[in-house]
Order: C-alpha cells, then structure tokens, then sequence
C-alpha cells in the first residue's frame, strides 16, 4: 500500500487511540511525517508476509517522558542518523523500518526515516499499543536482543548501546533519555525478514490508518465516531473487543515526570449518576477503576477521548474539567499470552492483580 | 622505562597521593595489575616525547562514585573491550595508552590493558592529579573532543558516545555510570601522538612511581615519610611546592552518594590547640578551611593521609576518629593556566572563591 501524505492524519489518529494514553502526542510526529513525505512523495506500506529471510528490518521510536516530548523538539534527523549508524555497525543496508510501537507519535516515527531513507514501512509493530519500557516489546518477550541499539538526540549526541540483557539495555536506555534532556530517539531490536514474520504484530499499521478513517468519516457523516471506532478495530481481526467504559468529566489528575517517565492518575467523574472511574497511568494508562472495582487492565488498551470529537487525549495533555469517554480495547493475542504477560501484564507494573480480559471483567469477582 | 610488577605499589601509593583524595581507592586497581603483569609480563613507560606525530594514544580510567568503587568489583576486562571497541570505530589499532588522571586507582588503570593488549604506557595523564568530571581533563580545556568514547560495565555492557559536545559527553557518562551500577570504565579523548605531546600532562606516571618509592624508603629507614613525599615532589618538577596544612583527628564525616560522585565534608580537630580544619569534597577533596581560613583549593592538591605511615585515605575511606595530616601540593602550572581555571579552578565548584595559588595563601586575606 502506498503511504500518501494525506493519509498520515489517519494513521496520527488511529495511533492516537492505539497508544493507549501514551507514544507521545501524534501531533508533532504527524507535522514531521508530513514534512518528510512532502519532501520526498509517498512510502510504501509492505506487508510482514512480504520480508524475505535476510532482510534487515528495524524498529524505530522515542524513548523519554511524554510531557518533556511536547515542549523539547526534534531536529527531524534523529531517527536516520540512527539508522545510518546501525548500517555501519551491521555493515549492510537496512531494508525497512518499522514502529516499535504503534501507539501515539511512535506509529508515525518511522515514515520520517523511511522517506528519508527511500526504504519501506513494514505493516505491524513490535508492541501492538504502546509501553512504556523497552523490554515490553514483544521482540524481548520472544527472547530477542535489544541490541545493538542507537540512542540519537537532537543535540546531535549519538550513543551505541550493546548488551545481551534488555533489561539493562532497558535501564541504560532510559538513564540516556534523561541525560538527553527527557526524550530521545531509539533503533533497537533489529531483526532479520524471518524474525519480523515470526514475531512482529503483523498488520498494526493499516490497523491504524483503518481506525483512523472510521473516527474521521463518521465524523463527516455526523454519525457516532465511538461506534465507528468500535467497528473498525474489531473489522481488522487484531482487536476484537471495543468497549466505552465510561463518560464523564476530570475532576481530578496527579502528574509528574518521574524517572524517565511521565506518571500520575486521573480521576473522572461520571455524567448521570455513574459514579467515578480512576486511572492510573505511567506514559501509557495501564488500569481503570470504576467505584473500586476494575473495569479494564493491561495489556488491554485504555485510551481517554474527547467525548465529542473522539480525539485522543495523551496522558501528558490530560487537564482537570475535560469532558471525556474511556474507551478500551482488548490487546492482540500475541499480548495475553502467559509468556508476554509477565513483560507486559499488571504485574509487571506492580498493580496486584492478575490479568483478567476486557471481555470477561464485568462479569468477574475484582475490586 | 620498563614497569615491574614490583614497582606497581609504588605508583599505587604515589597515585594515591596524587589523587587529591579521588580517582579511587587505588587498592583494587593494584591488585588487578599486579594480576595483568603476572600473567603477561612487564609493560613499557614510554616518554611523551618519544610518541610520532600520528600515533593513536587513548586515556583510560574509571568513572563513577568511589564509595561504589570499593563495593562494586571489575570483571578486568572492562578496559580492553573498550579499548578494542574504540579500534574498530577508528579503524586501525591503538599505539599506546595513559591514565585519563594519575590519581588513585586511575593512574593505574591503563597497566591492565596495556598487559592484555601488548602495548605500552604513555608516561602522562590528561589530569596531572584526579578530578570528579571529564571535562576537567586536559584535553577538554585544550578544545579536544572526549569523543568517540567507550564506556564498559562489569556486566559486560557497553556503551559508544559520540558528541561534539564535552559537557554533554560528561554528563551523558555520568548518567550511564549510574545506570550501570555506580562505577564503570570509560575509554576517552582518543588523541594522536601530535596532541598528547601539545597537551598531555608529561612525566605523571614517573613522578607517581617516585612519590610512592620516597615514602616507602622513607619508612623502611624509619624517615619522616612526609618530608620525604615533599622532596620527591619537588623533584619531579611538576608539583614545585608541597606543605603538610594540618595535623589531627577527624571528628565529622558527612558523606553521601549523589549523583554519581561521593560527596561531602570532612572537619578534623587539630592537636596541640591548632584548631580546626574542614574539607569539602566532591570524590577529590576540593577545599581546606583552617577555622574559616582557606588553606588550600582546587586545583592544587589535597590529601588526607594517614599521621603515622603517610597512606592516603581516599575520600570514601575516611572514617571518625582516624589520625590524619593533611598535605597541600601545587598542581601542575597547566592547571593554573586562566583557561584551565575555568573548568577545574574553585569557581567551576561553586566554591565562591577565585583561585589562589597555595604557596601564597597563607599571606593572602582569604576566609
């Protein structure tokens, strides 16, 4: 599929809801994406299937606190001069790019590199959302190095990380993104064609863009863009439950940019006597309570909406009396698997409960 | 000059000297190359003067906190893979290596890899002493790039920064030395022959080894060993003018690990009514007050040792009730240049003061 400019809002609005509340805020990722299409025409969007073996594919997105990412700019070269850098390490040229998340501004990142680059998109994503830590990609979670990965900045630093541990390529990482000024770009994890196939989430990115264009024409149609969402996440096979989970107004937010990452808590209160819903986030909103009782948890998706537009509200644009909707999703498959949630499931963020699905929840004894 | 491994204590004890307090405990660094020259045979001290115009000379040292240092042990191999790595960024091998600072266990840092890799040390350093920050180097004040640089972790990762930036690079360094667990070993300011002979600080290894010999002749003769490290001082031409400041006990020790330094201050009560002296330190002691008087500052060196057998006590060593002199040195002329005040001189500490030279403090109004 071919990447036309005009389609990039799609994708910027269809990653909005992805991210799950954090990937940073699609708005200056579109502006860039845009930017780099305008100056070099289309990308191409190759399907997963379509990789042979030895190809050399890499996923690309920032690392960093999503507050300090709306105030501190890229300079636009980031992500090529990373890329460049792994072609030397790796002495070969670098076949195709992809988002290591789809969620939020990271679904965008790689159109940047690609167009610069002349290389294609690959259609899927190394975490099917967005995370907050590097280790939750599910290259890691099928026992896949991180390494070697290229930390650039805007300031032109550029560092090579090598580890056999992603965990401590996680910790390294993020101490750079701090000592960068709060937010850097990352290449990590670069796989072979028979890698991306056998573990990338295949399909996220049209996944996105299809997401996107439902919100968008329903819109112009005046219809509901929540039942349009809905629809489109469930037509693409990746996401098969949709649910508005709540509809209210912030009463309430706790944020503050901690370790790297930005993290805190908002309170909503429901319209017509629903009662309150609390989410907690860190960069992504990772468990939401309505009364106490939890109503949707990691790695199901919680993305907080504008509840007339359907636009999508990133943890760090989050400001008490928004009126909003919380809409979840459930996580693709690869994601609710035993293995994957230990890396990605609520204990993992330390939230005290097993996984329970989105589907199951309202039916299940939790509080 | 040929390097024994019999002489390794000597340069431990002179380096220790020289470390103002800092550049750690030089204990471990001892026995790791007392274990490198065991194993591979003694290394070659070559002269500044002697290295070609285009021969590659890397300094060597430990980044990090002291008090992790003496906790948190090496592997070993931690300087020759960052040194190989350094080789294959710049293609071709390296010529010969030096201590990035004479001081503490850093002066002898690069015995190690010069055992392992078959190459000689450069008789210099890119500090003429110990200092907590790598733009304190030489070669930083000089306008040299600290990059590319290397930085490697027991653990075995490893880290390639590249910045044209030297404040930045420091603080990119420091950051990844928290990351990796307080301490680890930093390849930098890869030089040509032609600048190491423009910029180095000449002669430090040689004058460390005799600074160590002195007092350990000194003792065996049952000399006073700190009239012996002052004369050997002199006459290495480096450190013109040395002092024993004060003699007592110490009877405060507020320390603590911040940031990725030792900080803290040091208040040692004098014998025979001599009052009392406080030293501020940053992993290097920075200042010495005599009941509000400052008797000496950065750079110039400072050194608490022990009263009866002239060993330095490292800033992470020191302890309540230890009987101590404090001994003064005048730092290399380089280090008191305008340009190199700038970066190492009492101001670059927030210290509130402007530099003066030792061997006019005690005529000079300070408080």
């Amino acid at each position: 599929m071919r990447i036309e400019r005009a389609m990039l809002a799609d994708l910027a609005r269809g990653a909005g809801f992805l991210g799950s509340g954090g990937g940073g805020d699609p708005y200056y990722s579109l502006l860039l994406a845009e930017a780099a299409l305008k100056r070099r025409g289309p990308v191409e969007l190759i399907p997963l299937s379509s990789l042979v073996d030895d190809a050399l594919v890499v996923p690309c997105g920032w690392i960093g606190a999503p507050t300090v990412s709306v105030e501190k700019l890229p300079n636009g070269r980031e992500a090529v001069a990373g890329l460049r850098r792994l072609e030397t390490i790796l002495g070969r040229r670098i076949d195709a790019v992809l988002p290591i998340e789809i969620g939020g501004g990271n679904g965008l990142a790689p159109f940047v590199a690609a167009a610069d680059m002349g290389v294609p998109v690959v259609d899927c994503d190394g975490m099917g959302r967005a995370f907050p830590e590097s280790q939750m990609a599910i290259f890691n979670i099928r026992g896949l190095s991180a390494c070697p990965s290229v930390v650039t900045a805007s300031c032109g630093a550029l560092t090579v990380i090598e580890t056999d541990d992603n965990l401590a390529h996680e910790r390294i990482a993020r101490s750079l993104s701090v000592a960068l000024g709060g937010i850097a770009h990352m290449v990590e994890y670069p796989l072979s064609g028979a890698q991306a196939r056998a573990h990338a989430i295949a399909g996220s990115v049209s996944a996105a863009i299809a997401t996107g264009a439902a919100i968008r024409e329903a819109r112009a149609a005046r219809q509901d863009p929540f039942e349009a969402l809905a629809e489109a996440l469930r037509a693409t096979g990746l996401y098969p439950h949709c649910k508005t989970l709540f509809d209210g107004k912030i009463v309430d937010l706790e944020r503050e940019t901690r370790g790297g990452f930005s993290v805190g808590n908002v309170i909503i209160d429901g319209f017509g006597g629903q009662g309150r819903m609390e989410i907690e986030f860190q960069n992504e909103n990772l468990i939401a309570r309505q009364d106490g009782r939890i109503r949707a948890m990691v790695p199901d998706l919680i993305t907080i909406m504008d509840r007339e537009t359907a636009d999508t509200i990133t943890t760090e644009r989050l400001k008490y009396g928004q009126r909003v909707k919380v809409v979840a999703a459930a996580a693709p498959a690869m994601l609710r698997e035993e293995s994957a949630l230990r890396f990605v499931g609520p204990r993992a963020f330390r939230l005290g409960t097993d996984f329970i699905a989105l589907e199951n929840l309202d039916t299940a004894e939790t509080k």
